[in-house]
């Protein structure tokens, strides 16, 4: 077991265990698909939604493990109250986003007393059994307030998913009947915890470090993840892996889709921006709830799932602006405080950065330096997407041309989509 | 180590530690005063409210043991989201409230850069001195979010403390100057929790069980405290202690003075409704919430603190009526299960208890059945309220004839003052 130490923190080595020990695996063998499908066509059915599908192929992979399910009322009080889960043999895990499953009376009232049901896709298809399910009552006012720390109205995930939602939650042990996938084109991306385990081990890495993404890949993020590379290896480590991992679940309207984001990512790595021999890109199936010091936390805890035992952590985690105030609605500094503190995290490795921004007299991207702020340029999420949008340039060494272009085109696009009448409406 | 059972749970005996091992005592010893209180006369100053003065009451004598003053903000974070703190050692603690003192712009401004402040009463007596402080954000829709669930408008401890307060906490280690007194002629029933565990060791008890409440006790309080002491015997113990142990800090408007409860418990023990010999009557200085399951975590920790290793929790424990909807603010039930799965409260045996009602059937309170449901009458701190401000006469066998009188004499008076008016206005 290698210690190492980088600003006073102990590093422990060695890859890391999935939380409760063991990977949850929640898909059905091939060899049982045939019958358990006919046994859920005999049972009361419950539709899900797309964003319900998200957490079925993020629960069914293992992400959320110990999770096998859908929360009951003890997981979901224990998630909002203390961020976490006590197993039975005492040991704690983290926990800090309640992952359940809205239902409305009249879904509630079809299922009656029935012990398991069938849950059904958008498409109609079969999708999974939930099993020794337990109903209860989806309070939407605490969920939201103690998850997000606010009740304003505009918060993405609140508006589309919760408000409209039923007022009960179901909860069970998940049986997924089979594969989820997107056909998007984008399938092969999506490394279930056990693929990429299994693709550390094959690169043989005695480290893997993520980063958790949901905007285009800039030279201040590469200088992020080539820094913690180079402080690995400084650290001891022979084979340090990045594992970039751009979020693929629901993300707010003005996000750049996944597709531009995953076509961008490529054209960093060809570009050489990031290294092809030290970096595994994959998806993370994950909903974005935009919540902060809270969602910090799960997005942490599902990549330590993944094998991941270093997880690298900037300004302002899974924020954004406060709704209805001009302000940040979390403080930037209180997502790596509490990711730090969270229970069940402990085994993880956090790696609080120094904020990268452009930096005006040296021309491309640095950490920033107090002693010359003034020298520095700070090029948001939002501003990036406007420089985009507007087909300005940002400034020299911002981002390498392949991987802006890739941006510029997609705005390109959508402008002219807007500016032309839909056919229905025509 | 005794070890028994009662309804599944597995019982620890022996009377309990406190948090962190040792109970805090941040009152400065009587031989150190004169140097510290002129010491503190050439410090900044910062100015308590009432409220202030109660919490400085509770860090001082260890109630929140192992907090040593007002929370710094890695504290404040910790109790925030996760309702718990980490020690160094790694074990947990349970903290469900932030224990914090806010503070205004001219008083950020005035501190300066001073690393210790003096804390000065109410009525500009210097009460303590608070050590190497730190200022930090005070977010308080965050604050209010997070501790009640809700942003409703009516929340007494809000409206009245927080929505009022300044935007910075200040945090740091308290040293108290003098012993907090407040001349109502109820100081004596003020124990510490040093002088509580005396107590319990004087009388030999080889278990104790607190009970926490706000409102006078009715004979179906005397009913929960009497058969606990029952099935304590039952267990094994020999001498079982009762703490009955009303709030003594702020609470609401329409909530029965603490000098009317007072007066009440002792007649419930003259009356012999609860015995002598086996109960100790004190006052817990805490203010209210009125934050349910995230409160009553602080009202158990605060008991093991003060060596109660049993703790009775009823129905909506620490709950309210929801300030803007027809409904209880929490799940009555909600309130035991965070109880039961609480971080840091592990050690601590939590007694769940069937609801008590009348019984109009055997005319006495008795535990609810639910197979003969329309015979129960539910009386709650309200309804109780309103018969007795109403000169109405409860059921009898509700409560003591000799604790109604003064239920009945103190809402005679605040009649007679309320259509009385007032000198200064006449």
């Amino acid at each position: 077991m290698l210690q190492a130490s980088v600003s006073g923190t102990v590093i422990k080595s060695s890859l890391i265990e999935p939380d409760g020990g063991v990977l949850v695996d929640a898909r059905v063998p091939e060899s049982e698909r045939g019958s358990k499908t006919l046994e859920a066509e005999l049972l009361p059915k419950v539709s899900l939604a797309k964003i319900d599908v998200e957490w079925v192929h993020v629960i069914s992979e293992g992400w959320a493990s110990p999770l096998k399910g859908f929360m009951r009322e003890n997981e979901y009080l224990q998630s909002l109250h203390f961020n976490s889960l006590r197993m039975e043999n005492g040991t704690v895990v983290n926990m800090s986003l309640p992952i359940v499953l809205a239902i409305d009376d009249e879904t509630k009232e079809r299922i009656g007393s029935s012990k398991d049901v069938g849950l059904v896709g958008p498409e109609g298809d079969l999708l999974a059994i939930l099993r020794s399910i337990e109903i209860y009552k989806h309070n939407k006012e605490e969920r939201i307030t103690r998850t997000w720390g606010t009740t304003a109205p505009g918060l993405p995930y609140v508006d589309e998913f919760i408000i409209p939602a039923g007022n009960w939650l179901l909860g069970g042990d998940l049986e997924v009947l089979k594969p989820i996938k997107y056909n998007d084109g984008l399938d092969h991306y999506r490394l279930s915890p056990k693929q990429l385990r299994n693709e550390f081990d094959r690169r043989r890495a005695d480290a893997v470090f993520a980063f958790q993404l949901r905007n285009p890949v800039h030279n201040g993020h590469a200088l992020l993840m080539n820094d913690t590379r180079r402080r690995l290896l400084e650290m001891g480590y022979k084979n340090p892996i990045l594992l970039l991992h751009p979020l693929g679940g629901f993300t707010k309207a003005d996000d750049v889709p996944l597709g531009v984001r995953m076509e961008q990512h490529c054209k960093v790595l060809e570009d050489g921006v990031l290294d092809h021999e030290t970096t595994i890109v994959a998806i993370f199936p994950s909903p974005m709830h935009y919540a902060g010091p809270t969602e910090v936390q799960w997005h942490a805890k599902a990549r330590v799932n993944a094998g991941a035992n270093f997880y690298i952590v900037g300004r302002d985690p899974a924020g954004m602006g406060h709704p209805t105030e001009k302000r940040d609605l979390y403080d930037p500094d209180h997502g790596k405080k509490v990711l730090s503190m969270a229970p069940g995290l402990e085994k993880l490795n956090i790696l609080p950065f120094r904020v990268a921004a452009y930096d005006t007299a040296a021309k491309k991207m640095a950490f920033f330096d107090p002693s010359r702020s003034k020298e520095f340029l700070f090029i948001s999420g939002t501003k990036m997407r406007t420089y985009a949008r507007n087909g300005e340039n940002p400034p020299d060494g911002f981002m390498c041309p392949g991987g802006w272009e890739v941006l510029v085109k997609y705005y390109e696009r959508s402008v002219t989509e807007e500016a032309m009448p839909a056919a229905a409406s025509a």
